[in-house]
């Protein structure tokens, strides 16, 4: 019944999402202070696979995985940072954006993911600008398109050079037929807001838009002759430095960062094991068992310099182990394209989860108990937008309690024991403290037709964990069934879905998890992605004379011109 | 250059949209003081076009023409009937949702713009529902499945026979592979407020929900046996009518219908024309130049008595004008593929046409007056949701003013002609009478970038018309030329426009067109569509072996597995 044998080829991706500043190739940290650049510089000759060159700082995504690490590590490692300069370490280009070649030889499922993978990168970028007081402030010297628009866009500010060539561009549709899929288009309108009617210009206009107007069209915050351009650049990073610093202190404790040590996972045949997660893959039936466990004692720091020793010897809990399920949720995507359900497990001790997570809470004014809540909301964000299905499975042993109860609440299903020793418990990062894109708590979501629900669960919380029969009766069990039932009914659910058209699954999955208004976040995944995971697979994009195909030959693109 | 041969057949469509209750083939409306029935049965051996049986009251387009006339003349030819019970006309049978061998056999464009069209109507059910004071009960006897499900969640309620075998369903993904995407995923989440993992497990039964569960899951809002069943809605009809009348009075005035006399446009060759709208296609060109013509005097009325004489002589322009930019948008959308880009131009007194709107909204409480509004905007949005480009053409007749401004303000882009004679005229409609689906004017979108000028440019408005100088200042025109570059501008435009991929054309103005936070309607046309459309090209759906092309044959569909 399978399509086993596909002709495509797969783009390879690296074994492993983990990098370190002494390892990167395209880009490099310069640290000043108060200031850091963040400089980019692709290696042409190194791609991640054969078949292309990275010309003109083009990315694909081992550039990618370098710059997500370098936003990562500059939260974590470098505090004292409050204004990142995003800037090209080449001459008189900033950067062309996607690597056209390296798209047009990938899979359809590649591209999506890569495009994912890139968005979530963005929106960790504007996740430090809105929540850790560090400002990013692209400095723009040398054409800037597509892609490469689309980070400056991410930037809180962009200054463009203006000698008289240095343009901004999104010139997807007019010469890939494909849309600046990366937020692009929404964060033109509802970012910068750009008039609609103006970015409809701006998204047509291969050669881009210089000077003046591009300040004119809100397309750029400030324009510099190349002469004072540098000066500008320092003069406002420091400016936006000191503002930032004012606008977010952190509470007293220690200041200097901490090191994101190696995950180094243990990867045997079809297991993937970290210190907190594990991964077993069940390839005969697309499954995969996510494992996540709780902390042991010692994790209720009452300081935070307790707080900033675990960590700086790595043995936090809760920056490790949703560091880890990170990296998984990435291996899971690019890796492992057939596996269609993920059960999610976890096992521990409630308590020591509830207590882990309450003094971690309570630190939150302080930078790095701010940093390790916004790393676990921006990871539980990565699970939320992941294309597999998700059950959560509760049984005697499990600890979804707290932090950990976010992934019963991020799962499409849950399925629980009825039995004396099952419990939930919900804590006090279930509260807010762990959003979802589209500003919502998962608990919210879960209690959206009965919204007076979520303070009775959080009220009742507080008072002890949930019994089975009470989270039922709260609604948080998807199915409830006893001793006699619940193995086959798991059976027969996981054995049902991963027999169902994994493209319905997704688009499905897509529309159900986000009930409610949508925000940018939600369009820039659902709305989107969504039109360009589309465009990405008809014949006018990617067919043999489909304009991405075609890019860079002689021959014009040939379209089937029917609207739809 | 073109792919003019392409063999996929195209689906056939009728000549027109227009249809009459003496005409309908599949529904029968029964009037019973200010309760109307709408009761529909399809017949089998009717189709749009032979390949298809129209079995178990699925439905073609054929079918959806007629209920989007019905609801629009229950508004305003029966204007006593305050609720609506959409039931079935048929033993043991709702409705089976959309034809899947009509779907199967339909071209991908037509199968998109049928589900959307299919959404504006189920769309007009829910204003009707909100701003007419005419409630919609769905009375459900018999499975009600996908489409007809759809269907029954437009409605403000929907009561379910308990006879131990009716359900209601939406088997697209387990069953066909596709989603329930005329809107059926969203209302379920957003509307009727199911809770996210019972909306994942209800949208993988294929078999649906019956009984009890099906109130408990709010999947309907009552169950009644087949004994009670008559009674139960016939009651709760009558309430709901009494609600509705006491809820939103309409102000004196005649309160009898008026008829929706047939618009009957003289199509010759490339040339469509009605009283005030007037197409002209230049197939070569790939291009349409949609004209619409203000009124006459005589429409500043001032009384409802008057204002009912005009609608029931077929002399009002808001109506019959707008009916008509109605009938042609949805003939440029199923009959013209190939048309890309459409020219909007509008000619008359701008005088009249402000006159005329004021007129009209000073009736805004009296029945018809409301329903007038009504319609000019949901027709502005059926050109909003149109997937091709529009440009509006500003010169010296054009008599953008007022309703006639929002066909500027709903355009990509608007090239406006640098010249004394040019004006543009703000007017009462323009402040929030005629909303975007996204709860903004068409106004406040254009100057999403700056909120504050929205006043500023209706209080100049009310000054006088605006110089084309001065509305550009104020943001209202895209590209303003001078009499000698006019002309060559907008032609290098329109070429440029036509040359590039329409599928990301498509995609890039669905992201454009919206800036800001989405609502509900904004991710059943956004969102879900966009996945829908997608998942209609996978070969998981509609390749030889998809579930959407084998379904009702024995053998079961190949899926790719892999996730994206």
């Amino acid at each position: 019944m399978e399509n086993a044998a596909k002709t495509e080829s797969t783009h390879p991706v690296p074994p492993s999402f983990e990098t370190a500043p002494d390892r990167y190739r395209h880009f490099r940290i310069e640290l000043d202070g108060d200031v850091a650049r963040l400089l980019m510089s692709v290696r042409e000759d190194e791609p991640l696979c054969p078949g292309y060159v990275l010309k003109l700082n083009s990315y694909d995504l081992g550039v990618d995985i370098e710059l997500c690490d370098a936003v990562q590590r500059l939260r974590f490692e470098h505090p004292e940072v409050r204004t990142v300069v995003v800037t090209s370490g080449r001459d008189r280009i900033f950067c062309a954006g996607a690597n056209i070649h390296m798209l047009a030889q990938s899979t359809h499922g590649f591209k999506v993911n890569f495009c994912k993978f890139t968005n979530e990168t963005r929106l960790a970028i504007e996740d430090a600008c809105r929540h850790s007081g560090q400002k990013y402030l692209a400095a723009v010297s040398g054409p800037c398109a597509g892609g490469g628009y689309e980070l400056a866009m991410a930037c809180d500010e962009i200054i463009l050079i203006d000698d008289g060539s240095s343009t901004v561009a999104l010139p997807e549709v007019p010469l890939l037929g494909v849309l600046p899929g990366t937020g692009g288009l929404t964060r033109l309108v509802d970012k910068r807001k750009v008039r609609r009617d103006r970015a409809d210009v701006f998204s047509t206009l291969a050669e881009g838009i210089r000077g003046k107007r591009s300040v004119e069209w809100r397309l750029v915050d400030q324009i510099a002759p190349r002469s004072r351009f540098a000066q500008v650049v320092h003069t406002r990073a420091h400016q936006l430095a000191t503002e930032a610093k004012a606008a977010l202190p952190s509470a007293p404790g220690p200041q200097t960062g901490v090191v994101l040590e190696p995950l180094s996972p243990t990867v045997d045949g079809d297991t993937i094991s970290y210190r907190f997660v594990h991964l077993k893959l069940d390839r005969t039936h697309r499954t995969a068992h996510l494992t996540m466990n709780g902390p042991g004692p010692g994790q209720a720091v009452g300081s935070a310099e307790a707080l900033h020793q675990l960590a700086s010897r790595g043995e936090l809990w809760a920056l490790r182990a949703f560091r880890e399920l990170d990296d998984v949720l990435c291996r899971l995507r690019f890796h492992e394209p057939l596996i269609g359900l993920v059960i999610l497990q976890t096992r521990g001790d409630r308590a020591e989860v509830l207590a882990a997570d309450a003094a971690l809470y309570a630190q939150r004014e302080y930078w790095l108990g701010r940093e390790v809540l916004l790393n676990m909301a921006r990871v539980l964000r990565r699970l939320d937008m992941t294309a597999k299905s998700f059950f959560a499975v509760v049984e005697g042993e499990s600890c979804f309690a707290g932090s950990l109860l976010e992934l019963l609440l991020a799962a499409d299903r849950s399925y629980v024991l009825e039995s004396p020793e099952v419990k939930l418990a919900t804590g006090t990062l279930n509260a807010g403290a762990l959003l979802c894109g589209n500003g919502q708590t998962r608990l919210g979501l879960r209690c959206h037709d009965q919204p007076a629900r979520v303070d009775e669960i959080l009220r009742r919380g507080e008072a002890g964990p949930l019994s089975a029969e009470d989270a039922d009766k709260l609604g948080l069990c998807t199915v409830l069934a006893d001793d006699l039932d619940f193995a086959d009914t798991l059976r027969l659910a996981v054995e049902e879905r991963v027999s169902l058209s994994p493209d319905a699954l997704t688009g499905m999955e897509q529309n159900l998890r986000f009930p409610g208004p949508d925000l940018s976040e939600g369009k820039v995944f659902g709305r989107l992605s969504a039109w360009q995971n589309w465009i990405f697979i008809r014949e006018n994009a990617t067919g043999p004379q489909g304009a991405l195909t075609s890019y860079g030959r002689p021959e014009r693109p040939s379209f089937d011109w029917r609207r739809t």
